[in-house]
């Protein structure tokens, strides 16, 4: 039987003009449906793990349409409450080469941004479950949804399951100070956590010395010293983080690290051409829960995470639409890209 | 030199599934822009007129797509103000023979519905103007909104412009108490009006006796007591009712009636097989305006009025893209669709 | 909680040209998975019902694919077993007016028409289920879908399920001989007959005297005949049967009748604009399962039935994506198509 | 063997809006190449005629385009000359309902309406070949292609070819003094003429008495009197008369007439809903031909025109793509639109 | 209040397979209006400024979308001359690697092409003007509008309006001895000349002593010479060189010099991975354009205008929609793409 | 007159979801015909050379249309039998960077895998053609198809037709076991072998010593001594190994060589940036036969196949749609993708 993991978040409605037109441009948008927890549920099912997503949609078509493509892939949906009066948007333009890739968000007063504590069965949803995962995207919705989340911690806490949070900051929902202050009252929860090069920074001012981000220069020393940090100051069981250099919209280099508490783990790193760099990071956290729920040692699980997240930057939407045989052909060194026959 | 028309209102993003798609079965959403008044604009201005739209828009790139679709064809946008967090939105699912069209609004918090007396320089936008227009549905967003057209009505009265209102009845918007007051406010500065089968009943309680919408018959004497009704309470000019006769979502009747205190004149009837019949009101009041503002006689423009809004029932999108010639031709009785070479 | 419905049959690949393009004019094929009890299941879903559907499908990206269709619906996949080389596939062609639509079958060797017995776990897919239906199709396949199927008969019959056919004859398929032979053993297990006018006389020899289906007129006593002798002969709890008008492609009549032994019930009838009409019979079907199961009296039945399948015939694809409160708006007269706000 | 008939004309790039909507709303446009005598010789090489294009068309992909369009349905483009500088245009916006479809033509200076005497290599092209067909538009295109339609028209006689040509008068081309003379003169090498109502009057001033096209009512002896003119005036085999009533742009009833020196033939008549009726009168002339060409009575020549044109309605494009058993199982009474499985 | 520009020459239509299709597999062409001059203008509304852009149009719907493109984009086409016979055309095949894009004109007999002294209010729409922009393509559609250019010109000096010129030597329209005596003689009239590599020489017989195009290698001492010959014989305040090294229709490297007279100033050097490539040059001439009339220095005014044009290689379509905050933002030297949100 | 070229083997129908989406994404696929000596005919009919191409299809609208794309392209195929009961499929999905594109099969009991001797009019087909063309491929696909392929080649030695064989080993198709003793036969009849660097280890057990296929190596070295072993072994006149380095989906290098007996030459060498890399290895073949058949010398004739297939890359769908000028121009050095105007 597959194992059970359950993620708690938005999922908004996606609306990107089709290729590399630009919003004044474009008279129709692609429509996905996607968010940071959605997209790990997704990716997580796409692995044949028996994944949950629980978030709270209107009761209408759109909501339906939401559903719908969770459901497609798997995911499922039974603990989504319904309600509230609409479902978060947001306008992805894609960019290419030196022009970045832009981001409208319409995502206030959507349901989930409105629930409260009662609007979920936790209790249910987590029955026969072994994770729990979130991002930091979701209690920046609100201090009710903040309420949320924690509500749904101590519940997995309590029936034994492990907690991941990718700390994904996001300074249009908050600001660092509200976000130092919530999420270090989540950490208490959390076994392990995934960031990026800002977030530890901007949620925790935990800075690795002389990174320059633009530049894109990776300062392996640095992310050293962030995880290791993280690790003490919530007493974690991992960290890992993800390495981008940027050196355009359509080319990316692409690796990770992890700490366990008593190595570092450095995984390979590939160079990108970019389909749709989207849900990147949230690919790369389904593939660490996979490696880890399947009992898989941290080098291998690392592997795995950066390998799945970088075949993510191929495929065009939020989630990750990969196979494990797919990721461990790539973790196993052919990225030639030769025709599969 | 054109005429000049100032229109008040809303422009939403519409997002549509192409062809009879429903919502679930999208995987695209055509993208217009419109809204009751942004349509009488452009249907104006593709007749020549010059027209302008106010409105309040968010400064983002899907504000500024909105202002480039009016734009595009040819609307005076420089009096739009541009703040608040999002535009509003709509969803429709275009239906077919038995089964109805769909619409999901989504138009909450939109800049418009929170705009506030202040925002807009009536009195730049009215400067040569001679007519202004605004629907039911603007007043219907908020108390704020409301106080926003009555400022414009004040202004657009002191200059000396008629002032048309097409009454336009939202239930999801306000209930008929409050539309029967605010509304019955306006009318005080309101010159002429336009609604259909229903608006009446519901924001003023004036129903035509005998009327079956459902059934679709049509009852001549009860329209003419409606016009009568409202002529006489609020001191008016003119009265126009648009008069549909639904056989399925794929065919329509079409025809109007009008009366200027001295007589009941009724339209020719046109059978319609429908490509899109969002907007079919607006093109009526554009196709009244256009007619009355160059001066065309009662009859006329009525028949004007009903044979531009027959022609939007075969245009896709919000709003009617034709030009003077073409409805005339229509009217003059040429509706045999014989390939114009 | 809801009810359980499972269906068994196959599910193919249908590859259409966009629009109403001829095959040699396509450069593309819309991609939609159907098949009879395929359709059903997911019209049932979209009821609400707990409905699972069974078939064989090869293992790779497009048995996936097929999958994922069905699950976006809301249908439970988990009995369909998984083999074979091939998914039975499609052409489809939309006809106009006087071109009528066209079929090119390619499902010769798909992983269902090459099941064996012991491939379906009948078991575990009827637990908690109240009803099992499948199609004339299936057995048509082979001999070794026609065991199939009757091993799922007997398993159903054992577990106390209602048992449901739609004869759905396929000259392309089976002899008239061949069909009379397998669907008369079957019909042993059968409650529910459904079958179109010209089904019975295809199968079993049961011919409407003077029916004339070409020029489109219903012989009202033909059918009461047909059914009468359909459940009579098989000793049968109801015969339904869907009786289409056909004035063009483009233009149909839709209505049906129901024999329970006692009474003849006819529906009303709808006139019917079309956008696709695959899976009329189908969604006929769904209509008339779902109000079985949850009480409703026959004549109710058939009306909910043939308001669903006179709602499928303006929807896109081969299944039925309507609710229940859409079907009884129809049903309850609404067949006006106004916009519904 | 094939029979072998040759057309010569223009061919022109057509461009289209996507579906319904208006040029100005377009953002692609979807392409065909068409023309009258090329939309014949399509039809026909679909009805598995040996058919021959001749043009002239620009050495450039656009030109070459034209020709893979006329190769890949079958027709002989070995005689195409190539040079000039462009291909003529015609922008096609598709009317529906009460609105008129329209041309916008863009044919000037195309490389066909360059050609002169010489450039085309009639007895070549006429080798094996029993029909020459070309329409009143090509003469029209200037005085050196009038040179060369004659110049073809007298290769054709000497080797004893069959003659036809559609009159097809456009008044955007030439006025009806100088279409008179030019085809008055070509008139000497015509055995068959097919014309629409407007045609007989705008070109030889023949006119049907009391005909009102635009009412939509037929005059049958006003047509009889047309045909009888034209026969007896030029000497002819044969006169055949397409009959359309246009109801709107979406429904048309569709017939024709016949006539051979003896006796009136008239056909059926097709109540058709629209799909494209650009080249319904070419569809008819290949109809005839391939009728005439393959030994068949006049009645039946006539009535599988009209079926075979009826058909054009429903098909995207200029030209019809329809075989001899498609149009005889609607010649035979089928026009019921049942699926073709 | 914003500064105004005027810009004159000829608007086409463009046609173009989708993606990377060849002109003879397309089925639809996208459609985008554009040209020299107009690409500049609708750039330059984009920047904010008042722009205007002169030419002249068939009075057709084709020419309607024309300029409804260029008022989408805020342009103001008030003084665009309506009359004449066609738009031009041009047709675009989109290259990719080792396949060079494909351009196939059918420009000749454009209303532009045949306009007359006279046809423009050039006084009107110079009215407030501080700028005149026109390009070496426009005088080369003919000696009259080249002496439209010059009536252009001179109205322009009249009123104190800077004046600028981009050589854009196309060969298809003139001899190198033709451009050289009507480009000499409106030299006069220029202040700021803006050139790519090959320009000078074909115009002017200038060349750049050693450079090589084809290789690939920018020759910085041989555009010094360019610039300084160019910058002395016509007595010039400014002159301006677009550098493109192209590695394969994907991959390009784009930068600029400047030279005032007393300084060279050469940019950043982008390496650009191309989604459009058309437009360039244009969008280098509006951002010099732009920064010269805002007051901005040499060496801003040529960055900006090297990551304005570096920006247009990204984007679809002739012309360049991009903020000036986004140029900005480039030039300051993020070009890593990362994702704005 | 043009040389003539005949081909024989399977063409398939090819589905693809757009763009860069996964089967499971994808909601229509696009839609082109190919296969291994059919992509060869279309590449010769596109350099003017007379291509025929031999294969047995189903006599339905889908066989039509696979027979309308080749005859599009000017292809000759009147020797294409018939009949049989479906064409074979194959699904691709296309790969982007780290991710590979995934083909899936669907063409067992196609028409031609189970066409039998006499099928096929060779000596018609024959006549007056010079070479004769299969891969490998074609006897895979059963021992009777197999045959068919030795009556082909005996009939065209004893026509004296040059005999060509691309090994094309296909793993899903045959044992290598298998391959090597069907093909060893046929060897008796080729006199030029085309193979890339797994063929003729898979087929024949020649293995190039030390070569790293998935580590993107060239042992060139390696590739002279595989030449030479077919050559030597099955007495040829000739042998061409095509070499690819695959750094990506996205990223090849592309290059090539050829053995006469005497010396080996090799190709300039290209960096490829793809758009559609089916199919590269039969442009190179059709790029040879062109070059060979006119005479070329081996030099030549293997440069101008390689930039043929170079420029295939670039070009979407199975066939090489370039002229024999535009792989003149890359061949002598302009890979600087400038636009061609």
């Amino acid at each position: 039987m597959s194992k059970r993991v359950v993620t708690f978040g938005e999922i908004m409605l996606r609306l990107s003009p089709p290729g590399y037109l630009r919003f004044t441009q474009a008279n129709s948008f692609d429509v996905v449906y996607g968010g940071g927890e959605a997209n790990v549920a997704v990716s997580l099912a796409n692995f044949g793990i028996d994944a949950a997503f629980i978030t709270k949609l209107p009761k209408n078509p759109i909501g339906d349409a939401a559903i719908n493509e969770l459901r497609r892939y798997g995911v499922d949906t039974r603990y989504i409450a319904r309600g509230g009066s609409r479902i978060g948007i947001y306008f992805m333009e894609k960019g290419a080469s030196v022009r970045p890739s832009k981001v409208v968000y319409d995502r206030a007063h959507s349901a989930i941004s409105e629930a409260k504590v009662g609007d979920i069965d936790w209790k249910a949803a987590f029955e026969g479950a072994e994770w729990f995962h979130f991002t930091g995207i979701t209690p920046a919705l609100g201090d009710n949804v903040a309420e949320l989340v924690e509500e749904g911690c101590k519940v997995a806490k309590e029936m034994g399951l492990t907690i991941s949070c990718d700390l994904n900051y996001r300074k249009k929902l908050w600001s660092t100070e509200k976000a130092g202050k919530v999420m270090g009252n989540l950490m208490q929860y959390v076994n392990i956590v995934i960031a990026n090069e800002e977030d530890a920074e901007k949620v925790f001012g935990i800075k690795a010395p002389d990174s320059d981000v633009i530049a894109g220069e990776l300062n392996l020393e640095g992310y050293k010293y962030v995880a290791r940090e993280l690790y003490n100051r919530f007493n974690l069981r991992m960290v890992a983080i993800t390495l981008r250099e940027s050196m355009s919209a359509s080319d990316n280099n692409w690796s990770g690290m992890l700490y366990d508490g008593k190595e570092y783990y450095f995984s390979k790193k590939y160079k990108l051409h970019i389909v749709d760099r989207v849900g990147g990071g949230d690919s790369f956290g389904a593939g660490l829960i996979y490696s880890l729920i399947t009992g898989k040692d941290p080098q291998y699980a690392l592997e795995f995470a950066v390998a799945a997240s970088a075949l993510k930057h191929t495929i065009e939407g939020d989630a990750n639409h990969v196979s494990v045989e797919e990721v461990e052909t790539l973790m196993k060194g052919d990225a030639s890209g030769r025709v599969q026959r």
